[in-house]
């Protein structure tokens, strides 16, 4: 009853196979050789992309902040959702790749932003001069950090809003795989068919032990990325040690195989819940996460029994009232299984 | 025949078992695992410094760029000998994590500096004032660039030329084992003791996919270097997979087998050039890399044969004369045979 | 009539002459020279603080940014209000200067943040871990953005709460001087006294060419100013110029007579404003600047006289309807004369 | 008798005149006032580049640390000579502004490097990838730090080797117009004519109290430096007196006939040199400064008469032996008089 990241799974038994072909003696480092060509081939075809630069890094953090860096300039706004993951997980590591550029937060429902409310902040960000930071770059987030979804058009809507002012696109991927099989659209609808730039393409939370994967469309900047990415530490010697996971990840439609299941744990999470007496969502359920609210006492029998999760936002343990609603960030993996969902929803319900 | 580097080898099979205990259910992240934790005390014991901050990141430019950030400010200088890999294969990643501090290069005999020239330096750098950049850390790397060895004598001496001027110390320790096995000391003699303040303890070229601790003998830089790490995007979210592979490499020695064993097959290749007309050593061999020059002739054959390598400096291929001498870098690792290194002296000396 | 900006003004004839007396002969540059070290020990004096670190630079930006830097580490969250200087009209140097610190805006009501509001946020900021950044530093303005006034008290109350989660505190004095005689108390009093660890104090807005004393009341923290300074290009080889500005400018309390001057003249505005029909303010006027709303006619009838200001917040200028109230920023200066202000009036209140 | 440095001398008349000019009435912040433009169009005419983007700044680091920036990305080499003033006395300002690009050191007589060393160390940095450095930017000095002179034909020459390459180049120009009157050539000759792109015209050592003027020859590039220059800290408010100064000093062509002046008295230095016993040049002079050899008696006569200037390199005084030559850097300005050099000539020459 582990609820408490995907990031707490480990990986399937096809990515251990992966790592033990790919250790056959000696290969070329630092990406020159066959494998790791082969993986970025097999990602500009899934992403119907013939030119597109690939690049693989081990965190979703250096993914993310080597892609901002390569598109906005120390002295640009990056623009992104209130709680997205490179405002409050990642210790400032967009400002410092970037140079010191300067994330300007927008609100919206759900952790989603909508074009209406990114437009007028650009309007109004439309004629300042020399004094303020300039508009740089908007960041979204897909799964958001609130489990939601942005559909393709509405990828589609605010990366329009953004090419009206100028303004590269990036997508933070850590939960792509899981939104793609939740919209049922392929990656390149998903991506530069709506105006994606750069994604981050996120394997570590749906399977991989720490890789990911960054696409940028427009070859053109391949080399600055390059570039930063080996000024980051980001550059593997054994390169191939990454590629063998994504190559794992990717043959057989392993990586969908994997985000459809832990999306439909969620799922059944979510059906459960409504036999709970009480227990409501905080927003809608588009992925593998969800933010319930649930009587304290019911709880206190999941923590007693060992369930794993974290109450959101904060960390605080309740106190008191046993009442008392309380939210849980419950979040499925590729190996949740259905046993551990039962048994957690069983406890909930209990009477 | 690959001796291009000893990070084009790949794992012992122990590794990959780790791996696969490793994966096991779920684990807390970003090192809150028991694994980490149970590593982290194996590493400080091994180095007798029970008040040691170890982390692990990944590559061995993050494990030196961190480690000077952590302990020069951006107006630092840092001192370490021309041919350092922080000068010259980081692609300015120590300037870029330090916030732009300056390396001053020092020339040295066999790719080591001497403790005069680094105290005629300092003396030098004494009295500037706020113009020029300060004293700010010295970086050592052992084996060297060059495949020599510091002494503990030598270590102990130009550490105590940098504490008279306050200066930190840094080891790049990228192939430290192999210069430990080499030196035949203990870990603590070959660092703290010598008056090393942090030491990038590499896995990577011996063994790993890419593991490196970070080891701080002074414990009040731990939470700074956290936050670094994090920063930089080098923290692992399923961390437990670096801790599994250091666990094995440090169960029963194997790390310390690793190294003999490459060092043995470079005393191999050493041994057998003495018979290849006309074939010397550019630097004195102390570990698993050396540096050879033999005729044209010679290279003709083993690279036909398929033989990997660098010539150093410079990657050039010779042009005219069969006859003329080149510079060869030669690298050993754990996964190199007897049989490779027989093969290779052979075409070699082959008339 | 310009009232677009203090900075708009010269200086008074004293200045010009203080700068005639300092280019007799030769001087020691980079502030070696004797009148440098007298204003050093003048400041220290006013501020009856003998053991503060006092240095001169240019700009207001360069002021704030380096203050910020000093005290800030780059993975620290500097608090500050919406509408700060460092936040929207430096072009992000804050975060340039610090190496990639993040701004975290707070609201309030006419440009003043409330101890509650930031306790608040400090309090929720109390646990993050690693993956944060980290809470830096207290950012006050005084006079604010909006023209109000933070009362000794006030500062007190704020810098409490910060000290309470072991920030330091910066004040941004741009318009010290002018905020100081509307107190009525000591400049101790109005800084260190209340808790202020760093001071930006301005002499540019107040009839200087371009000066700004940075006044750090704890000395340890100057050596690393020193240097920050130099290696932000804003040290002045001929600072005897800088100084004998500032030294002509505290000479028989000519700061604080401009100031004041300043204040009687926005005084004097607002005092007229109540007789001109559908005028009102946004904020209270504390000092020298007030932010009114008066019909569009009157804004035609004064700019059609050639008066200048700002609207604010935004640039635009009305369209439509005659009667529609619009938002000016007023600034006076040590320069704006009795006739100037009443000029204005009488345009403002014709009918 | 000062000759430790041209920034030790004050301003001519003509610029106090010049800033109480300027100092009527109000004028719009930040650059955009009459003077200002004004002082734009008189650049661009004198170096005959109608399209040259002009800014002013108060230091020569600034105006040096913003050129290379905004030509030399964050892993770019930076090539210049071992004692150019950005690697040894502006504090590491251009890693700062660069955000940690990398200053390679070459090494060349009298402070000039020569275009065969410059080609040497590009075509061995032309075949590395991304583990290095990658070439950036030339950065020259003329005058430069021995106070020889690059002709035009030895600026184009190694300008031509850097645009083999791809390279843009800077002119580090502090004492730019003395070199220029010493050629005998004109701005335009001196500089973009010969391949500089980008030119740091000094004004405060030839008589200003802190301005320089950074050309930009090629257009494209202005607005991100005044994107740098602001968020460096280095944009004026009160820019007029910036402009005011420059303005005063084109005027009448006051700037060529103050370094004329300089240039004369150095060059009467040298010629009364050949009267003292003993003394020689370390370096060919150029312009206003030089390198004098001379014995130890000699410099304690004139240090006993108060006689100013550095010991170079080096500032400790010399002990022992009374005719161990030592060597002087004299520096003279456009204040320096007939009456101090020969004064100064008396002592030395004194037996």
């Amino acid at each position: 009853m582990f609820f408490a990241s995907d990031n707490s799974s480990g990986v399937p038994v096809q990515v251990l196979e992966g790592l033990a072909r790919a250790n056959e003696g000696f290969a070329p480092g630092y990406g020159g050789d066959a494998l790791t060509e082969q993986v970025r081939a097999r990602i500009r075809e899934i992403f119907e992309a013939p030119e597109a630069a690939v690049h693989l890094v081990a965190t979703g953090t250096a993914a993310n902040a080597l892609s901002l860096a390569t598109f906005c300039p120390p002295w640009g706004a990056i623009y992104c959702h209130r709680v997205a993951h490179i405002e409050e997980d990642e210790c400032g590591a967009p400002e410092f790749f970037t140079g010191g550029s300067k994330l300007v937060l927008l609100n919206g429902e759900h952790g989603k932003i909508s074009p209406q409310t990114l437009a007028e902040k650009l309007q109004g960000a439309a004629r300042v001069g020399v004094h303020n930071v300039q508009k740089g770059m908007l960041s979204l987030t897909n799964l958001t950090e609130c489990g939601t979804r942005y559909s393709v058009a509405e990828v589609s809507a605010l990366a329009s809003v953004a090419k009206d002012h100028g303004l590269p696109v990036h997508l933070d991927g850590a939960r792509f795989t899981n939104a793609l099989v939740a919209e049922g659209c392929t990656p390149a609808e998903m991506t530069w068919k709506a105006g994606v730039d750069v994604l981050s393409f996120g394997g570590t939370k749906n399977g991989l032990m720490g890789v990911e994967a960054v696409v940028i469309f427009d070859p053109a900047k391949a080399w600055e990325f390059e570039l930063r990415r080996k000024r980051g530490g980001h550059l593997f010697s054994k390169h191939r040690f990454l590629s063998a996971q994504m190559d794992a990840w990717l043959t057989d439609d392993l990586w969908l195989s994997l985000a459809r299941h832990a999306n439909a744990m969620a799922a059944r999470l979510e059906a459960g819940l409504k036999a709970v007496p009480g227990a409501t969502l905080a927003h809608p359920r588009d992925g593998n996460m969800l933010f319930a609210t649930f009587p304290h006492a019911a709880h206190s029998r999941a923590q007693d029994a060992g369930a794993a999760y974290y109450f959101w936002p904060g960390t605080q343990s309740p106190a008191g009232n046993d009442s008392a609603p309380m939210n849980a960030r419950l979040v499925t993996s590729w190996s949740t299984t259905e046993a551990q969902v039962d048994q957690f929803l069983a406890l909930l319900a209990q009477r």
